[in-house]
């Protein structure tokens, strides 16, 4: 491959991230997962989780409010049940920790649920979750997120986070599906983007610090709130993932942790939760190509951008020509 | 207990409707089943899924087009995996006779997966949840309702059902949490009862049968289809509960038997997934004491009504006073 001018090869996009990671203090093997979770989000054009988010690891690094040196402790507590302590350290090396017992699990049993609890998850669900369905599962992934940011109906105060939830399916002959959302109207990093351009949002998307709608993303983002998306069912599905990715893995929830952080925190000690299955285990062997058939339906009644094309497409580009560079990968080059 | 006029007891509504359901052509254990399942939803104020859905069991029964005799297959594939082949017979049931086969998946992984096939799943998701958290586990449900009424932005013709999902956790010293929704803007029922009224309904709620935008729902029911709710996220939503509810359990996808089934039937042999895990397990002994604490926090902060509050409360009152009796109540006695 030769890269185009202004563009970056992959492997050397993780390098200048894990170069800027380590110098933090993190450990060879935790920065070489997150630098190469947040490359792969750039050269996916997921930049919102790309090397955007370079900053926010080094600073929770930096002030020891994250640990980039700390091994996870990976506990089998059923044949099909996983629990990880973080010990204060980044998800995806923790889960990355858990890959062999996950895997044995799986094969043996066709189920594998991953609770983890004392981990910063910085970092979109979708790459976590394709490396499941890469390998023939599917995969549904939740965060408590540790940000208040959600003011449901009837509530006076932020109460959830933004509570990201994906999913990931294989699919025969093709890429998997996979995909991640915000349970609010908008993500959070979209809001700061729209106040930055200048720009209104939607009524419906947020509140004032009265708890009135507004269209102004300063009012929502300077103490008022988010509304979750689809009103109370959008509330209902951050409930569930704060219940379950932070109640059930032993993680914090949101409202407690958010109030824990240092100002300006940019990454949250909360909980994730992982819930992966073998779709063929007892003679479904039909799946992946029903699965096929259930796509080129949707295709077929227009629906031609399914969830993950467009991550493929900017993938197979930046295999072709490199990585376009921005400034925020100029910037790992100061 | 005495009932006050125009109430009827709980075990006689039971009845009432197991006699309609026998007569019909289903087995006693069939009948029983269905008819507390009716009946609980009839107490507890969920009158969508009460008396009123008798006539759609008793329809699909006296047609042959649901078998209310058969008994499920229930497979144990793996240490916390149970699939289950409903043989064209109700979910409920197959649940039931599927019972000590999960406890025991519960008592021994901690997890229990249940994917069920070749079943009509015809009532609301909460009874059957809540019965798990009763036990002290978290349940997360999700059905291919098999009626095709959803269409997607891009979309050209409804391509999902309104795909149900809910859960359920145990909470300290209180009734479990539970809740359902429709992954759709609105359910089909609601949709149905605003027709009967002549009423109006949002823009954003459905489109009419050229794709446009509509606030009428006859539109919407003829000919046009239901939004998801939340746009691309409910619509993304719908994809995993097809794609698990269907494709992981090897059950029908809504595409496929809305094709197969013979008009204006009610009930469609799908699939359903359940979920189930114990929140304790491995050390977690604080879960129930933590999930209390969060929902404290909630209704401190204004949200004084909690997914299930209005259930329990019908609950109580018909403990105390009896279930009010309703037209289709009276039309079991005809």
């Amino acid at each position: 491959m030769t890269n185009e001018p202004d563009c970056i090869s992959f492997d050397d996009l993780v390098s200048a991230i894990e170069t800027k990671i380590t110098a933090a203090g993190a450990s060879s093997a935790v920065a070489k997962v997150l630098a190469t979770n947040c490359a792969t989000c750039e050269r996916d054009g997921t930049l919102s989780h790309g090397v955007f988010r370079v900053a926010g690891y080094l600073d929770s690094l930096t002030r020891g409010w994250a640990d980039g040196t700390t091994e996870a402790s990976v506990d089998v507590v059923g044949p099909s049940y996983i629990r990880i302590d973080g010990h204060n350290g980044f998800a995806q090396p923790a889960l990355a920790e858990a890959g062999p017992v996950v895997d044995q699990a799986l094969d043996d049993t066709g189920v594998a649920v991953i609770a983890l609890r004392n981990t910063h998850h910085f970092s979109a669900l979708w790459p976590d979750l394709e490396a499941f369905a890469r390998d023939g599962r599917v995969a549904m992934g939740m965060i408590a997120s540790g940000k208040l940011a959600v003011v449901p109906e009837g509530a006076t105060c932020p109460v959830f986070s933004t509570n990201p939830f994906g999913f990931a399916t294989p699919v025969a002959d093709a890429d998997p599906i996979v995909f991640d959302f915000s349970t609010s109207s908008m993500s959070h990093g979209d809001l700061q983007l729209l106040r930055a351009e200048g720009r209104e949002v939607a009524v419906g998307t947020g509140v004032d610090s009265t708890g009135a709608d507004t269209t102004d993303p300063n009012a929502i983002l300077d103490g008022g709130g988010i509304r979750p998306v689809g009103g109370h069912k959008g509330a209902l599905l951050s409930f569930m993932i704060e219940t379950l990715a932070a109640g059930l893995t032993g993680g914090a929830f949101t409202y407690e942790i958010d109030a824990e952080a240092p100002d300006g925190a940019h990454t949250f000690r909360t909980g994730q939760l992982f819930i992966v299955i073998d779709p063929e285990r007892g003679g479904n062997d039909a799946y992946l190509g029903r699965v096929r058939e259930f796509v080129d339906m949707l295709r077929d009644a227009g629906m031609d951008r399914q969830p993950g094309d467009r991550r493929y497409a900017n993938r197979a580009a930046a295999a072709e020509r490199g990585i376009p560079i921005t400034d925020s990968i100029r910037s790992l080059f100061d």
